[in-house]
């Protein structure tokens, strides 16, 4: 059993976490540091973890408690991890954080199995990827086998992927009537999209747009590939089949039958619908951003960190089993 | 025409305010001042003031712009009221206030028309009652011509009448999957109704629950009368229909229809359903907790307190005109 | 392994009902039977089931298909079972029925485990209860060690209660803003509740009122009991611990923390909070319509049935494992 | 006094027609026939309509009543107008349709005032656009001033676009965890928006794909437009403001203020926010896909018909005035 402790255990990610961390044959919960809710039981802050009897654990509980073999989860909000990560490491304490802090330094592997599965089995420091950059990966990996001009992402996400933390935009009233572009002038993921596609080879221009829909979780979206010439629909939907071939998380569809939130949130699952109409391939995906864009995808990276098949403890099903 | 200055102008009942005021053809919109969002514009505010070129006051500029003749509109947070009313009154400027600070105070006159009309008109200070005893005393108070033990009120709330004041409890994601029962060993509004009651001769025990639903407005208060003997049906409906006879803004439903909260979201409006099984009497009120519940509610007080008709503004119908 | 068999195979409690045996360790999906989408696949209508590559069955297959030693379980509409079931018993194949069929027929045991544990066991049918009397029979049970005078019940449920046959009272635009009561002069479960009352030893006034609210899963229960003369607070929550001491899908909570919906959607579980305001007992119970109201509760039947631990297959947690 | 006589008046865009008609100065109501809901109180249906004291009438009453000098609206289901339209117009009776049978005929005129508004005032049959071209439209035809080589539309709607007769897909259950793209194969509306480039001078591929959002009411329309070359942003802006400057239902929103569809659900406005980013224009446009997508446009085009200023009686205020 590997001991995983977490800090910032209290937002919406973390506690995603728990649940797959408790369910995990192989991995055990340590310490749940929350600042703004220490002393606290879990189970009041979050439903699905009623039965779990646990409370938050103070500040600085995590960097007392972790030892070399642990695993450390940082969930913290983005910039919290930079105070710690260097301590962590230098204790030889194995690290996988959820912010955006770690995503563009070079001392982190970035947690995308597809690309760097080998790297994260050994790394010191994985820096998780976010719900948008995940979603837009899967969907739009597959094309680096064709010669592509940009690509216009439209993305729509569940109000989770922006936090716990109170603030008037995530109000219930705020958001229940809305579908809510933001970002208009350059939304933060853009970079660390773009950075990837140029480490995969995919030359593209990026036209992202992240919106708000009225959900708590879900995220899905619609990118539009335009490619320098015409590609058959056939051999366009065989990439991306063969792409996830060996990926037991990602389903393809095809014809009317779309992709689907409930189908895919609460799990690590991601559905991709591709179709072709001439020189623009779209292409839809659709995942949990707690769970494929979060802490599912974090899961599959402690496993391959561990050593253990990636499926371990991710129950494909969505509810119960 | 008369100037109404707001203080607290960010919240939700304050931003429903501004939208009748704007609206109503003998008063004008004053100083609308906010501490946390002085500066930004009312229309990024709310949606339903997309097309008000205004922006948020700076604190203090109540008690700057306010003369005698105006009206000053209180919708700060529970406390604030009491740290200003003391000169308002004192510079003769008349004044309502829709927090709770002053709906136990003989210095106030309590907004409710159908208890207080005539002393409001004349009040220097308006105490507007809150949504959850709004709902009770329309759903109960007919019953004072009963011998009437207990009544136990079931109470249903959109999550706006939690305030705009940023909460975990109020965020998207807590609140869009639950029916959250609270307060559960006493809330601040049973003595608020009770009160009422004594004053206006209904003696009866109250048992009361309130719960958050997945609604941004919207009230439906179930309240469950038992009474001292079984009553006829016939009376019982019969009192309700005088009681609110004259009220332009109350409809009596019977039967099979129910009250509908999209049917009285966005007015003053209240809609009563009433049956008797033997000593019980069930009585179902369904309100806008900010129309009826907060600031359609004190307009009416505004009408009276300046000598209009109490329709004056309030435009019966939910939506446009 | 026991092959169970459905018939009206694509309704919300069916469908949920294949998620629970697709995962139990000793029961195996047998005829899917629907009407009106025999040949539809089954991953297209129910997003948890996104990855079971089963199509609906033809009508009549059930019939075609059960024999001796495998379980039917009927969950089409209210009078579709006395359509067949004469025949499944004839056949003796034992059969337990969904709708509300049987539920006063003495051929028929009512499912209901903390009362008929025993017959349950060896029963050739049994009527599962509706979630109204599920909720209301575990909100007010164990009362029958007082002498109560009256219980009112305020019942609120997630639409899915009402079936998946489309009307336009079910229809997303008219249940996404309301709180709406129904059935205001009477409700089919009222006798259901009494009869079972009377049965178990419980003699009080049932007062019903449903109301549904803009969820799709989850039902909130409400009981108002008014007891003979006042209780020990004490005495009242002790019966209650004592009552579902041996049921590991019962929680009995106390002081301020609510019953929580999605703490129980997706499971068999129900939350109870008890409180004692002098002569008025206040419980309020949360299970999940679908689960512990329908198909979790059936499936602990079958297990009960066919000599499994009750707990077989239905795991506590509410999301994977 | 100008009368409309509805058909198919127990739709979402009939009902929402009756509440503009009912408060437009200068149009009376005439014969509301519903062939389902004849003889039923329109206000049990309608919550905005509560108030209105009428009753759907039976099959053929327009056709009885309607005479020379009234408004016939249809708003039947797709296919039901092209069976009384030749009688009315042979009648002399002038017609506004808001299926999508006329749409592509050309008997009829196109009732988009921005193109037509000279032949709208003395057509005999007016198509009324959809609500999916209305915002593409009002999104994309100020483009025509640029070289556009194509435009892909990605685009949400709320759930009440898909009509009131019940169906499995509209159901609160089925739409309030998801948001579904669908038609993936083809949508109905794209020649009907191809053709009005065209007429209007924009020639330019369309990628069209729509969402349903979790909403009942609003609609959110993303275009992303490929240039030839790119376009100086203040000049693609101006060609915005330049060519709704008389529009009073239209604003044109730049910077990081988005579209907000609560600030124009209710209502016959648009709001439209572009950015420019090299050769790609964005062009966001929020409207009440049953306001300026349906009726509201209509009562807009029923104005022009009688040489009424066009904004008679669509107060530009979203709830009430």
């Amino acid at each position: 059993m590997t001991t995983v402790h977490i800090y910032g255990a209290a937002g919406y990610a973390a506690l995603e976490a728990i649940r797959w961390i408790d369910a995990h044959p192989y991995l055990t919960l340590g310490v749940l540091e929350s600042r703004s809710h220490a002393g606290e039981p879990v189970a009041v802050h979050a439903p699905l973890l009623r039965t779990l009897d646990r409370f938050f654990d103070a500040e600085g509980t995590v960097l007392e408690s972790a030892t070399p073999g642990d695993i450390v989860m940082l969930a913290g909000s983005h910039g919290a991890a930079q105070a710690i990560v260097p301590e962590l490491l230098a204790r030889n304490i194995r690290t996988i954080d959820l912010s955006a802090d770690y995503r563009f330094d070079a001392a982190a592997v970035y947690g995308f199995p597809a690309l760097y599965r080998g790297r994260i089995a050994t790394a010191a420091l994985v820096a998780n990827p976010g719900c948008y950059p995940t979603a837009t990966l899967l969907a739009t990996l597959p094309l680096r086998a064709f010669s592509v001009e940009r690509i216009i992402v439209d993305a729509k996400s569940g109000i989770t992927g922006a936090g716990r933390n109170p603030t008037v935009a995530s109000l219930f009233a705020e958001v229940q009537a809305d579908v809510r572009a933001y970002s208009l002038q350059g939304h933060r993921h853009e970079p660390e999209i773009a950075m990837q596609w140029r480490a995969a080879g995919l030359d593209a221009r990026l036209h992202f747009t992240p919106h708000v829909v009225p959900l708590a979780r879900g995220m899905l979206v619609d990118g539009y590939a335009v490619l320098a010439k015409p590609a058959e629909a056939e051999r366009v939907i065989s990439a991306y089949q063969d792409a996830y071939a060996d990926d037991p998380f990602t389903r393809i569809l095809a014809g009317d039958r779309a992709p689907s939130l409930p189908g895919v949130v609460g799990t690590n699952e991601a559905e991709i619908h591709v179709s072709v109409q001439g020189d623009v391939v779209r292409v839809l995906c659709a995942i949990d951003n707690l769970g494929r864009g979060a802490s599912a995808q974090a899961l599959q990276n402690i496993n391959i960190m561990l050593g253990y098949p990636e499926e371990t403890g991710l129950a494909r099903r969505a509810i119960a089993c």
